[in-house]
């Protein structure tokens, strides 16, 4: 695929005498690991957003908080931007590199610190893998319930940064629900915590702030996480739909009947289609779209919750509705939808995954008009979500080879975050904005917002040497973009003179 | 009470012309109700903290929007500080007026906007009282979960400022975990909408930032919340121990055995008696200490909880445990609760609430250490609190007019504070910081922390006239206090150099 990197930000950023800073950093960190080759660079070049590539200037490879703060102050001091990268996993180009930057890899910060299971928390390094805390917490019946589908790769540090969510978010929150407190060090060399074991802390909650701020107020240095115990059962419940809008209705319908499933996920039959192709789930692959719902906790609790699931599956006419048998078919069931990405990947030479979300109510709508774009523009997209909590991830399929069609698909994509934001959703639910969805920034806020968004940036790199041209748009770019503000589909209150 | 506002804060702000400054809101806004007559003024001379005592320049009480913007962009101009005040009903001193200021009410703001059942959601103006949205969703088997024991009374606007709690956070959060947007205004006439429907909100999370930020980065002029539907059941075991730090030993065992009470509340020997005395709610008044731990959820669950409860406060030495008989002796055990405030506060001329938050495991020694400040200092001190999640409230009894009892119980309770933040812990939990707890602040955070926080303030009002005095100290504030940074006890990492 192409290379999308839009040179112009990194080409107004200041130019720094690339050797000198080699021999001054080898000179002030022996002990470092510092690459600058370009072929121990390039493995850096991308994130999981691989359309998006850029080789690093430098690539450092930090062992302890001394060589970090040092590296910090010698980037403040010579005005070298710094991007931060934790496992290299993301979606949105969040730890895309800068030519002119120092790529800061948190990898070798991997120590689990302490898990105390009568606090129910753990405090860990921010390059400690996802899954690795939960399996940690394991001998205590204990996990971390955040399970971004790249759990068993990416790391916590990223996952703060990007407020990750994943299949559980729906009953128990994203990241920042999740996270107790966080430790950073800024670009000036403060060394800051945010949050804390207790219920609240006073003053801003730069906690919250943090958290999603894709590296640009800080760098993480230690991440306290919130532990759960795991539930005693969980079943999967999987429903057919002659039509996608029924499905969508059934969604809301669950949610309205007072259940708050453990995950509730939608496939249309595109993804049905290629899920059953790759791993055979036993999916009815004439169906239009199915609904996966997994209810946990205690067993009386779980048994009347599917009891009400399948009322409101049939009287939102489901053609069928089967329960998992035992834990191997409820494994099989999911293993379909964990495989959707791939399977759908192997439908076509590339897809652009999108990541918007929308309040439930409006789920019939946006499928259907979702479909529309597909027939109007010729591209076919598979849809594959988080319906419970409305993030959606249409796959749209396309021929990166074919002329033309990368711009179709960014046109369809595009246009599908614009109508989530019309209908009063976000243009990203759990992968962030990087640098994928910078230009959709200016369609969600308007330049009030945008302001406040730098003033904060401001408040904690006055420089703007952390990540920048990642997450918020200059207003500049905005307007270059076209004045496609929409704010939910009007100015909030109309009867309110703008100033 | 004597009056304890620090006038040397009043005093650095700029003069303006009072009589010029009615006259031109007069002729501007000609439908504003504006008080200015003393007698007029005197109602809003304080807010629940009612020891500070303040007489503000001016009262506004707007009725649209237009008529905030307008008197906002007036203050901005005049310079004018600006204190929002919603009900009046907080505990710190928040909507304490300034005396070269303007007291923006925004009472008749009280308009619920719109109960949306299916998506469950309210969207409400900001003065509307915090019980009056639960009331409204009622119909529809659904409310609004953060219950401050002034749920009566506060105003919802008034509870996003300061982040408030109540009896049921510790299982559905504070008020962040439960609002979903707010439409503010700032300063500057700047209308911006933080957050969103939707499950995630690209770029910071500015909603969270803004919860808790006690008036200074803006106003509120809507708010739109989560509804959560109504517990199929509830029922109450109240445990009799005769020894404080066993109760909260217990505490911490309830929480690690995998359950997380509706509430788990806590009253020590003198709160027992207080409340016993004042509204006979069958307590044992010859226990050290009770806790009260509310189970909901559906029948089946909440009776295994039960039996879990039972069990874990029998193991950690409970003398007697009692499960309410019905929903009418469940609201009594509640009744001597809710009521424990005004009955300990007949047990003394005067009561001065703290509200810190420790970690759970931290409750059998905090206990100890409190009551043995009480004893070194001679004053009693009663604990009535939400042991759950670790937020305590000490009522420290005393005599205002026995001569040094008030500074006495002040030194007692921000020696309390200290010891909170020592833990692990911190100086508010529900309460907010406000005027009251503003030399605290400096205990709790490190001055590049304070830093922090007032470059974030600027970014939403760089002069400085929203809420002055509140919240945030200065750092010349907290040179005056004394070198008393705390800090969890320690440098966060001790082997990092400190620039």
């Amino acid at each position: 695929m192409n290379i999308l990197f839009d040179e112009r930000l990194d080409g107004a950023l200041p130019s720094v005498d690339r050797e000198a800073l080699i021999a001054h950093l080898q000179a002030t960190l022996p002990q470092l690991t510092l690459l600058h080759r370009e072929e121990d660079l390039r493995p850096f070049e991308c994130d999981g957003l691989s359309a998006y590539r850029v080789l690093p200037m430098l690539v450092a490879l930090p062992e302890t908080l001394e060589q970090i703060a040092s590296l910090l102050e010698t980037c403040h001091a010579w005005g070298v931007p710094v991007v931060t990268r934790g496992a290299g996993t993301g979606l949105s180009g969040g730890a895309l590199p800068l030519e002119k930057g120092l790529l800061l890899v948190m990898s070798r910060f991997s120590r689990i610190l302490e898990v105390d299971p009568e606090a129910r928390i753990a405090r860990v390094q921010p390059g400690v893998r996802n899954l690795a805390i939960s399996e940690a917490a394991a001998p205590y019946g204990l996990y971390y319930a955040p399970d971004p589908s790249s759990q068993i790769a990416c790391s916590i540090g990223g996952n703060v940064a990007e407020n990750a969510g994943g299949v559980h978010c729906l009953k128990y929150g994203l990241t920042v629900h999740n996270v107790l407190a966080v430790d950073i060090l800024t670009l000036e060399g403060e060394h800051i915590t945010l949050g804390s074991e207790a219920l609240d802390t006073p003053g801003f909650d730069l906690l919250a702030l943090f958290t999603g701020s894709e590296g640009m107020l800080g760098v993480i240095t230690e991440i306290t996480v919130k532990l759960l115990p795991k539930p005693e059962v969980a079943k999967v419940l999987m429903a057919s739909f002659d039509d996608v809008e029924k499905a969508g209705k059934a969604v809301g319908d669950i949610i309205a009947a007072g259940i708050i499933p453990g995950g509730l996920e939608m496939m249309d039959k595109l993804a049905i289609q290629a899920a059953e192709d790759f791993v055979k789930a036993g999916y009815p692959v004439d169906a239009k779209a199915i609904l996966l719902c997994e209810l946990d906790g205690v067993e009386a609790d779980v048994h009347t919750d599917c009891e009400t699931v399948r009322d409101v599956f049939e009287a939102a006419g489901a053609t069928d509705i089967r329960l998992a048998r035992d834990d191997a078919e409820r494994a099989t069931f999911w293993a379909g939808r964990k495989a959707a990405f791939p399977a759908v990947g192997r439908m076509a030479p590339d897809y652009y995954c999108m990541d918007g979300t929308i309040p439930r109510r409006e789920l019939p709508h946006v499928l259907k008009s979702i479909a529309e774009l597909s027939a109007t523009h010729g591209l076919r997209v598979a849809n594959v979500f988080h319906a419970g909590d409305g993030n959606m991830h249409p796959l749209i399929l396309f021929d990166a080879n074919a002329p033309g069609e990368l711009a179709l698909a960014e046109e369809v994509g595009g246009k599908i975050l614009e109508l989530c934001v019309e209908v009063g959703g976000s243009i990203t639910g759990e992968h962030g904005v990087g640098r994928e969805k910078i230009n959709q920034m200016c369609a969600q806020f308007n330049p009030d917002e945008i302001t406040v968004f730098h003033a904060v940036k401001a408040a904690f790199d006055p420089r703007g040497l952390l990540n920048p041209g990642k997450n918020i748009p200059t207003l500049a770019r905005c307007a270059e973009f076209g004045a496609m503000h929409v704010h939910q589909g009007q100015l909030p209150h109309p009867e309110l003179p703008r100033f």
